[in-house]
């Protein structure tokens, strides 16, 4: 078992919307993905899902108002709430979510990307 | 549902040794801590533990070596590893465990402490 440096991790990839999985505990997996620009509107039927701002500003559309997060900030959506997330300019975000959960819930989106194993 | 803003955060208690519940979701606990000096060896059976340091130094000690992590940094304690956590100067730590990890495992300490949600 190694540390993981967040810097380290994040400067391996430049892609968008595409997490890559940087540890896993409790069937839990963090991950931390780049995104920038608008992503789609799902839902995870079965799991919560923790994001937390690393450098720059997200926000968080819901269908019943938005949540705009800085650095060191985080958010819990809840399981089934519908959100689209969005960055103006480029954002780094980790993600804390069950193992099984999918990229865009049940929506099959261009965005939708299987997970990889950032080593 | 609210944002949750670790500085905030961790502005509203000094005492350090001593979790503070700031988030849940699948069954996990988000929790964040101030620490500084020697906590006690322990381990958890059944669960894997997170740490993330958000500022300062952490030292993590392992029967058989020792983990340093600086700001940005993150190890996960595997379940039944035996870890004695330290921190030269105060150092602020992020925890991801599940609910029902106990604060020193089956070690009774007068460090062990029960878990307070932090509003």
């Amino acid at each position: 078992m190694k540390k993981i440096n967040l810097l380290e991790k994040f400067n391996l990839f430049q892609e968008h919307w595409t997490p890559k999985i940087i540890g896993e505990l409790n069937s839990q997996h963090v991950k931390i993905a780049k995104v920038h620009g608008e992503f789609v509107w799902h839902d995870h039927a079965e799991e919560d899902e923790l994001f937390m701002v690393i450098k720059g500003e997200l926000i968080i559309y819901l269908r019943d108002g938005q949540i705009t997060l800085k650095e060191g900030e985080i958010y819990i959506v809840p399981k089934g709430v519908e959100h689209k997330p969005f960055a103006e300019k480029e954002c780094w975000i980790l993600l804390f979510e069950p193992k099984q959960t999918e990229h865009t819930g049940k929506v099959d989106s261009a965005l939708t990307k299987k997970l990889v194993e950032l080593v």
